[in-house]
């Protein structure tokens, strides 16, 4: 059984307890109707040693990447973040002050971005692992899903692609917010551009065709279409209408093949960085 | 520092950014209120093997106890699940098989406690790593708080403690839920009576004396007060009300140094099973 129908299993086996739910299994968030004008969004999101970065990154810079994971989801769906758990079990070797320092990094981000810390949980053991979970909101019915896109609309990216993964993550809430009401679909490029591109088309039913792509600064092309980590939202605007400053157009979405995708004219593989790495939202 | 001056401090990091929340940090869940006569509830919970578990509990029991576990607080407060994200890092030697088992032993649980599985993550690693962050609602202000205990009030606890720690938990919801409106505080006992009464004085500054303590069958009374995992509910009713069917009157709160504890007119500390183990909520 692959990844994907791993996922599907999972997704059956909840099947009938999903009714409580606007939108369950399948996008970047999960959605909770609340009785007054907003939908919540959730996302919880693991950050471990060795899988999603590598030993010696500061304290700081993983409390900050945490939350800017998740922080990145709720912008893919137009949200604003209200509030997270933070889930943090870490090595024996660490210290007190490497603790605060994981929380100072987390923090200074989350006051930026008026998200409360509302609790989580701490432990000790092995390796460091962390798990963010964050709620955000959106007015009613309008959050972002990534199933919208149809033949003719066009295809964006915001900033560039293919950026060393261990810079600071600048989630695009701003962006995000600006895309309700334009976008027809959007998610946040966490895997590479052609991976994510491609479960973007599959699950509008549509194919792609993508023309360019704005690489980074050092950034070889196949970095830029496959690299991970790069954070930036992937979206889709109908026809005879203009990104927000900022983006780029890269290509059409057509009918065809549900996912199937060429660049530059020739096939695109649906490669990127799968950490085995299943969202289940 | 000691943990508790660690939490403290993270409280502080947190400080202004709580203001979004009716009880922030420092209670057994977050409450953001929305605007539809609800408060809802949230919680996050780890369950990490080698350190909530030994290596031998077999998946579907596995992610039953990950569930529970965060169930258990739910029910503290009086609350009624509504859905939960599940982050689960597998060893290597994990099959796709032992996952399903993982999710099945979950959602059977999930499906009779009416919680949705909204999302998640799954990643591979070194050992066994599990994260359930649960939401659930409760009549608006009404959650089950654990400072509101006065001198006076009476002592009560559900079920019988010093249970074995690897037999399937029981969430208390139902009990819960009666406690609304009649409690004046209320926790779940998860890391010994003693440990836990102690945090409930302390956050309703006030002093407790303890006549008896109901022992599972084949349990001592040192591992009634002090054993982990029990996973009852520990609640306090004010003067001339009974518990409910099911619960036993073990003392009552008295007026003193907030924290300080007898068990039959000696002292009793506040030792109990710490994981290093601290919930930040």
């Amino acid at each position: 059984m692959n990844e994907q129908a791993l996922v599907e299993r999972i997704r059956k086996m909840a099947g009938d307890t999903a009714t409580k739910l606007v939108l369950g299994i399948g996008d970047d968030c999960a959605i909770y109707r609340p009785k007054a004008g907003e939908d919540l969004l959730f996302k919880s999101d693991q950050l471990i040693e060795g899988v999603h970065f590598l030993s010696g990154l500061d304290p700081a810079s993983i409390g900050q990447r945490a939350l800017a994971r998740a922080l990145s989801d709720i912008a893919a769906m137009g949200g604003t973040p209200k509030f997270c758990l933070v889930s943090l079990t870490v090595p024996r070797g660490w210290t007190q002050s490497n603790i605060l320092a994981f929380f100072r990094g987390l923090l200074r981000l989350a006051k930026r971005t008026g998200t409360t810390l509302a609790g989580g949980d701490l432990a000790h053991s092995g390796k460091l692992y962390c798990d963010v979970m964050l709620c955000g909101a959106v007015p009613r019915g309008r959050g972002l899903r990534r199933d919208g896109a149809r033949a003719g609309d066009t295809l964006w990216v915001s900033g560039r692609l293919g950026k060393p993964w261990d810079r600071p993550i600048q989630p695009r809430l701003e962006l995000g917010r600006k895309l309700l009401r334009r976008a027809t679909a959007c998610l946040d490029v966490s895997d590479g551009l052609a991976l994510d591109l491609h479960r973007l088309c599959v699950a509008s039913g549509v194919a792609a065709q993508v023309d360019r792509v704005p690489a980074a600064h050092g950034a070889t092309i196949e970095h830029a279409l496959h690299g991970g980590d790069d954070y930036e939202l992937l979206f889709t605007l109908p026809p005879r209408t203009s990104g927000p400053r900022g983006t780029t157009r890269i290509g059409k979405i057509v009918a065809g093949k549900p996912g199937a995708m060429l660049f530059e004219g020739r096939p695109l593989k649906p490669r990127g960085y799968d950490h085995f790495g299943i969202a289940i939202t």
